[in-house]
């Protein structure tokens, strides 16, 4: 065949939703900061000097030794038993009872949104999102085309007294990130969980308390999850992603039996199953108590990370920049001066070899253009410093043409 | 809290889609064959005996030993580049050059599905599927809730004369499976094989090609795939579920590349990548040639298990039931007397401990009851031989019965 045929695919029609679609800005600006020059503060991705290589390697080892049939077969929708069972014991606390019948394994968090798509959103249902939010969840959501409102927030989150009944009529679920959000990096304080709790409770809508950064504190006692204070009415999501390693892609939703049975028959329909393999690799490496030694490893090297960011951006930013100060998870969120566009300063910033994720891509609707998203995980305090402070140049810059 | 507080979920409004979603019968039926003594013929599940465990275990060990950061990190959404560029020099054959940048790495074959839906099916978009089809494919499909429409086959599979300009009007799709259909057995012959492609050149809408079992084949020379015929309009869909381990839910998609960047996106927004690992493992296994003499083993032991049954089938059943003798793959389909219903005999033969999956939820429309499928390639022949009996017995007692 000549290369003329090679190229001549047909314009095939496509889905009212795949035309839509559209690529996340994290992953093009990822593309990017592969380059090893690049200093990024871009990535979601957990610092894998945090990965537990040879402990995974041990229990993949004693795995295939002794239990290969099983490991390597198709095994049930729901998840590994072993391993939901475990789940269901650790969200089990402050008298609340998880039961493992409600426990759902994902490929990832993010399949645990794209199932909850699914199986909640019709075309055009309005879904409460927080503003900002996590971008992913926006976009997983989208495939099933509903109608975004916003819920507000202020520097400590969302704000319950928001949720009005004009705001959220028709609603078909409230998503919320109160454990360190993504992207603003705020915890939501003791009292607003109590009220979501409550509006949960009166809601003919499940509340989506999505919990990958929760076991990231820094300091003191973790704050209870929404859905411990209205356990039959919050579904949780929960991940293994940033407390053993992302490339498992493992994570669970908890959720009431009924809407346990409507996901499984969607998974089912979606990928069959988890992998069993990796199931078993993470209950193997998590059923003796090892998170106990691990999680604190993980929150040290976190919080001394944030603290490096923080201190070169006191050090280094201009009047007129303000950020917040994490009380754990993975992200700053930094406002800029209302006349700089974090879109235009992130292309001079590449070509300076830095990256950070822009704000506006967190918005379901009417973006704030002079926002930014800022990891520090991943990177060196040396480094962390050197990019800072060349963002803080470039911003500097903008500045002075004002 | 009180049981009666533990069991207040409300009744949340669920998508139009969630609200039709059924469970397999299939899987349903397999929670019935975990019972030890049952003799079941009803799993897809291929022989644990086939897994090449020790294989795993070295490649896991290498790749956790070596390379942990990045096989336990974050990846890209396309899959694991080494293992994208061997599957295209693996599907470059007979003249035809398949591109990396054509595959998609997929959590299992079944995720393929999803996204082909997912990028192709609106509401209402008619499909068109082999009578009968892959029961799997119906459910993936049917989240996006298509019309289908039933393409006529007969012995031989698919019936290229069929597809009419009436029959394919408006089409999103015709999805088939040329190789050892599941449920059937059949293998679409050459010249069918080539109708196929010319009527995909010729058509607005992709044909996919669903290939799990190709490498199945008992004896002789495979086929050409029908993507090898017209390879910028079909879309391929292969599987290491059969000839490695499904548990590790590796599958791909090979696509013309406008229809792959849209997959791709549907695809982040569904579960961000396939984990890292498992596709590390599988390309370890795999680069070296391991295949070449893997799958003549798997071939032989199919090949086996499958005249083991096709000589129980002879010995034991009555007049009037015919069965197909499959080229490879894992099925056999077996056709009863007009008056007895397969469902209804499945419930008598779990009755007796055995177990097959019956005809009628593999149609999408107007389905047969008297037709069954057969999976020999988890039972020992002389297990075959007394599973077969019990069945016959009872087709026997219904025919007297009529």
């Amino acid at each position: 065949m000549d290369q003329s045929d090679l190229k001549a695919a047909p314009a095939w029609q496509l889905s009212e939703r795949a035309i839509k679609l559209t690529s996340s800005a994290i992953r093009e600006i990822l593309k990017v900061t592969e380059r090893p020059e690049v200093i990024s503060f871009a990535g979601g991705l957990p610092a894998p000097a945090s990965f537990p290589a040879e402990e995974m390697r041990a229990a993949a080892d004693r795995i295939l030794r002794d239990d290969p049939a099983a490991a390597l077969q198709y095994s049930a929708t729901e998840g590994y038993m072993p391993l939901r069972e475990w789940l269901a014991a650790r969200h089990s606390v402050g008298g609340v009872k998880v039961r493992p019948s409600q426990v759902l394994i994902t490929t990832g968090s993010q399949q645990a949104l794209d199932l909850l798509g699914k199986v909640l959103i019709s075309t055009d249902s309005p879904v409460l999102v927080e503003t900002p939010t996590y971008l992913g969840a926006l976009q997983s959501f989208s495939l099933y085309e509903p109608k975004y409102v916003q819920v507000p927030t202020d520097e400590k989150g969302l704000v319950p007294e928001g949720l009005t009944p004009e705001l959220t009529a028709g609603a078909r679920l409230l998503y919320a990130i109160p454990n360190f959000q993504n992207p603003t990096g705020r915890r939501l304080p003791l009292e607003r969980r109590q009220a979501l709790a409550e509006f949960a409770k009166r809601a003919p809508f499940p509340v989506i308390e999505d919990d990958p950064y929760g076991a990231l504190l820094y300091a003191g006692e973790p704050l209870p999850t929404v859905h411990s204070l209205a356990p039959e009415h919050v579904v949780h999501l929960g991940s293994f992603s940033k407390i053993l390693a992302p490339g498992l892609r493992l994570g669970y939703i908890i959720a009431p039996e009924d809407l346990h049975f409507k996901l499984v028959q969607a998974k089912q329909a979606t990928d069959l199953h988890t992998p069993t393999f990796t199931q078993r690799i993470v209950y193997e490496v998590v059923k003796n108590g090892f998170l106990d030694t691990h999680i604190p490893k993980v929150r040290a090297l976190y919080r001394d990370q944030c603290e490096a960011m923080l201190d070169s951006l006191k050090r280094n930013m201009p009047e007129g920049v303000s950020w917040n100060r994490p009380e754990g998870g993975m992200f700053i969120w930094v406002t800029l001066p209302s006349n700089i566009d974090s879109m235009k300063l992130l292309a001079e910033a590449v070509a300076q070899n830095v990256a950070f994720v822009p704000g506006a891509p967190f918005f379901a609707d009417e973006p704030q253009h002079n926002k930014l998203r800022l990891s520090f995980v991943t990177v060196p305090p040396a480094k962390i410093e050197e990019g800072v402070a060349k963002l803080a140049a470039l911003i500097r810059a903008h500045a002075s043409h004002a």
